[in-house]
């Protein structure tokens, strides 16, 4: 019988690709506006291979943008950055098309809901927090936190125990096939893809970990029913054997 | 002949402590808000005594405050410290009463206008750029950027030597007796304090370094009038000897 949802956060809740793709146009715009010597698109592209190589967590893109650009150090050009960048994050974040009408329905069935995510507790929080999410999950479990990323088994082992439910009970819902639906699988989870975003033909390799695949949020509750039924329907099978 | 106004950023152009202030008690009141166990009154008065003992620009002032109040570290209540304090100062950033008028006035009058200030350069272009005070000015000068803090001579002579103008050309207003005042006049600049925000008293052993005292920005267009007029029948006098 299910009693857990987990969701991964980014790109399942949050709509994170998205905004930040948003963010960092809007940080090279203003950095163009307030006069850096280069065309929109040129330093566009060059930011863009700069997080490609450096990851999208290094703290120092506008100054080495400007290096890549053989341009000298300028503080305007990076707080005209870091003003566009701010600005979109703080005033676009969204959550994913139907993700609260989900949340609500699933609450509604009496399912128990938890977020199990990579990345840094306090910037999970912060999305978290913004988008009023909060209120509907029992147990957040960062990874980072915890010392271990996804797909380790440890960290959904956590959650599980967080939660007091055996794996099958439990239904991981995530955008990557790899970190969400290999890793919960593993431990004797019920996975659920979420093919959405930047990661929908990803790691397809794994594909035969996720027990069902969804396009729409919204689908989760109908899913969730139905497995419920199947459950308690072989379970009377069971006993008038 | 006056020809160049220098202006101090924080508490002169920028109302900074004000924002400063809101910032941190919306900080601890959101932080509250999501469950801290601790009454607004203690965390606030915990979080000014960490503020006053690491300085304002120390970057883990919610972690500290946690451990401060013998709580385990948890990154949902700093996110709400962190979202508190950013919301603010994203919103609520504003220039000193009349800045603008008297930016305006000057201009009009035909001054030159810079700006000379101490602090993280990026963050003091944020400022600058937010408020969109950039265009009033020719030269924007941050201590931190030259390696050199005020009110060492080398930041007002790099400055003068920016605008092309000779000391007694040049005018510095800030609102600190010791950095902006002393150090302008050391240099045999013009000086006006801006008796203003929490350094309304400080440092008043050097209040002998500030030519004039004002309580308004709006002040200066008419003092500095009065200045030109003063040196020009100088000059006239001058010329009858």
């Amino acid at each position: 019988m299910i009693k857990v949802v987990l969701f991964d956060l980014d790109d399942t809740l949050v709509d994170t690709t998205k905004l930040a793709e948003r963010a960092r146009r809007n940080a090279v715009e203003n950095m163009v506006k307030h006069g850096l010597p280069v065309d929109f698109e040129t330093a566009y592209n060059e930011l863009l291979d700069l997080i490609n190589e450096y990851g999208s967590n290094f703290s120092r893109h506008f100054d080495y943008l400007l290096r890549r650009l053989d341009l000298s150090y300028n503080p305007k050009w990076v707080a005209a950055g870091v003003i566009g960048y701010h600005n979109t994050k703080f005033t676009q974040l969204k959550d994913v098309k139907n993700a609260k009408k989900a949340l609500i329905k699933l609450s509604s069935m009496g399912l128990r809901l938890g977020i199990v995510t990579d990345g840094d507790p306090i910037k999970q929080w912060e999305k978290i927090l913004r988008l009023e999410l909060e209120d509907f999950f029992e147990h957040v479990i960062i990874s980072d936190f915890e010392g271990v990323k996804k797909p380790h088994p440890k960290i959904y082992q956590k959650a599980l125990k967080l939660f007091g439910v055996e794996p099958e009970e439990a239904v991981m819902v995530g955008d990557r096939l790899y970190s969400d639906i290999y890793g919960a699988k593993n431990v004797g989870m019920h996975t659920v893809w979420f093919r959405y975003g930047k990661r929908k033909n990803s790691d397809l390799d794994y594909r035969e970990y996720a027990d069902f695949e969804i396009h729409d949020l919204l689908e989760l509750p109908k899913l969730l029913e139905g497995l419920r039924n199947e459950e308690s329907s072989n379970k009377e099978v069971h006993a008038h054997r």
